[in-house]
């Protein structure tokens, strides 16, 4: 390339994520943790096609969701990225339901894509990370206790020890609508949702404007601001007496998901039952969770889902009820990281660079490199010529822990120092010795 | 939905592919082989969006590329999805290059999509699996050895014992074709790439077609006609005493590349300098790498790449010279399943199913399996209401090793009998003795 040749700015389009390697590292480990979780609950992974069929992705989308949709177009045309997992869940579901086994317990951790306005931390491109269990016919209520369970594990795992798992049921609020003579329960439900973010005041306001009644107003308000251990409001919902059956199925599911998750080892600190959380789509028709950590509370629900009647009925006709949660990983990571959640734990995978004094010592040092990739611990050699403050200070930027340094007397005596990088320390080592030592210490 | 509704009929787009969930542990396990061993050889991660700018992609792209590109459209324009992962790498390395420490060692196992000819086995959307080490300025030729080291680990890692990486240098070439006067490089180049799918005679027809004399074809088929031992192959180059400078620094440095491939513990048996390695891109510039399995010689290369001399000169002044390969993995994982490599490999996560007799096991069945996840063994509960015959069925079809039947006597001794559903043995154990068993054997 000519001199005058100007390059261009190397830039990503606004409202996509991109990473640097140590910040990359951090992300990973946060999803391979949740992986393993999911792993070790007996979920299978599944992968979709990020391009799907027009016809497929906007079956039931409408509204907002179509707004926010990406279109793609190469030789074929009528085709999108997808804008969630739950749309070609259901589809999967439908395509190859007579090579699956019921209930199909199933994971899936893979990008979405939605044309959000540009707001920080708002991304375009963002992992959601889902798991469902789906039942054919039939899905016992006793599922719906297990997915608090995994939500439990898993934000214990990622480091959390302080959050709680917000739950609800769907029946038992359209019981209650119906007790008390609301037709657009809809509606009423999308506006309980924000309780918490506007307050009540403004909850009232809209539920008037919604043609709501003063008496319908003050059950609701009775209603949601319930409160106490889950026995006491337990205890509360039994007392207000509403009879059809709608409510009765939900609190006795509200009874049965209380008795049961406790069997699942979730500490009674971890959940309550809360009849504000509503989680507004009218998908929903059971049990629903939102999840929050304490001290992080603007973050809003950071694992949300719910029991829902039907999963696929826009693509078969088999009857596929399930329950399932969602994880929106990208803005998490984000925001804890913002938060400082991460801070300190950038680490590197490599864990010994090997750095020859010269030339004459390379043949040993790559030697050596290999020898410990042989034995699983990660390690890199620096090849290049460079002074030998250069290369101590590549060890230094990536926080490499280990560095050992070879020099003439190491080759002839085959014995090695291994320098902490951190605390300054020092061991003399044989390979056997050096190899015995990494694997207890990385 | 009324019940004449008509479902959607679930299907994806023609040349996706999509795995059942026992396929795609398979390939997550491949997947993971292969990311274990980047990690354990000092590469740090990346991921890029998979929508990028359209100025960006196609700074260098043209031809053959531009037609199969996906265009995306939101309420912005000009946008794609990345063909490659080598452009956005280069776009990376020049946006963050003051935050990056060089040699800059990464690897990316990310999909990217392309518009191809719909043929079994070619996906338009798929996986590439890349690793790349940038220098600023320079970059040793030592490492040239090193990437010819992973992949050897990698293949071993994925159970093949014969596979033979194939090196070349595109020095030695440009000096070849200089000695005996070949002005179009770039197209012989490419025609000798196809030596070994087309045969000689079609070769040398296009040779001949491509302008070059009867004398030139001759030394082109002698030249790529060596072969032997690599020691016997360094011996030959030698001897043909072309003597321009790029011819030698070329020959040089396939001999060095010999010695330190050594050095880095990959067999002789494993590798061989081959003349007809070309890589037809123009992008390399030094070494280049193919890959072939022995066994499986249809699937072409399975992992190729190679030196070349600045990565990112379209969106950076700096020079970045660099080493690299690239694993085609959806493509690959194909192949090898119809070809029944992954025959009996089949597995699930989950390596316990605990199935109550009758509802009044179910609280221990729960809390049984409660116990074996905190212990980190993967398990999964019956809860379903179902015929026994059904239960076992489940465990059958997703080939769950071990399941443990819990009936009234089992939970009044919390003595456990555990099955080996392959081999039909059974084992009475404590719920400690349980965890320790299963802990060696899975």
């Amino acid at each position: 390339m000519s001199d005058d040749f100007k390059p261009i700015k190397p830039s990503i389009l606004p409202g996509f994520m991109e990473l640097l390697p140590e910040e990359q590292i951090l992300f990973n480990q946060m999803k391979n943790t949740i992986e393993k979780i999911y792993q070790e609950s007996g979920f299978a992974p599944i992968q979709t096609p990020l391009i799907e069929k027009e016809e497929i992705l906007l079956a039931k989308a409408g509204g907002e969701t179509e707004k926010q949709i990406y279109r793609v177009e190469s030789d074929s045309k009528n085709m999108m990225l997808r804008f969630d997992l739950t749309v070609p869940l259901a589809r999967y579901v439908a395509q190859y339901f007579p090579s699956l086994q019921f209930p199909f317990r199933r994971y899936q951790i893979e990008k979405v894509f939605r044309g959000e306005r540009n707001q920080r931390g708002r991304y375009r491109e963002f992992y959601q990370s889902d798991i469902d269990i789906i039942g054919h016919n039939e899905l016992s209520p006793l599922y719906d206790a297990e997915i608090p369970s995994i939500i439990y594990r898993i934000f214990s795992a990622l480091g959390f020890s302080d959050f709680k798992i917000h739950m609800n049921n769907r029946k038992l609020l359209n019981g209650f609508f119906e007790a008390i003579g609301i037709q657009d329960k809809v509606s009423v439900l999308q506006t309980l949702d924000k309780i918490d973010k506007i307050g009540w005041p403004a909850t009232e306001k809209m539920l008037q404007d919604q043609g709501l009644s003063q008496s319908q107003i003050e059950q609701v308000y009775t209603l949601t601001q319930i409160s106490g251990t889950q026995e006491e409001v337990l205890g509360r919902l039994s007392a207000l007496d509403y009879e059809n059956e709608t409510w009765l199925t939900g609190l006795s599911e509200l009874k049965g998901l209380h008795e049961t998750i406790q069997d699942f080892q979730v500490p009674l600190t971890h959940y309550q039952l809360d009849l504000k959380i509503t989680r507004g789509l009218d998908y929903y028709t059971g049990t629903v969770y939102e999840t929050f950590l304490t001290g992080y509370e603007s973050l809003g629900s950071v694992c949300s889902g719910g029991r829902y009647d039907n999963l696929a009925g826009f693509y078969t006709k088999e009857k596929l009820p399930g329950v399932g949660i969602s994880i929106g990983l990208t803005r998490l990571f984000f925001q804890l990281n913002e938060m400082g959640f991460f801070k300190d734990r950038f680490k590197r995978y490599s864990n010994v660079l090997i750095l020859p004094m010269d030339a004459s010592q390379i043949q040993g040092a790559i030697q050596l490199t290999a020898a410990l990739r042989e034995a699983h611990i990660s390690s890199e050699v620096f090849l290049d010529e460079a002074k030998f403050k250069k290369k101590l200070n590549y060890a230094n930027k990536l926080n490499i822990p280990y560095v050992i340094i070879l020099g003439e007397e190491e080759i002839k005596t085959q014995i090695y120092t291994l320098k902490n990088m951190e605390e300054g320390t020092q061991e003399s080592l044989s390979l056997t010795a050096l190899i015995n030592f990494l694997r207890i210490h990385i």
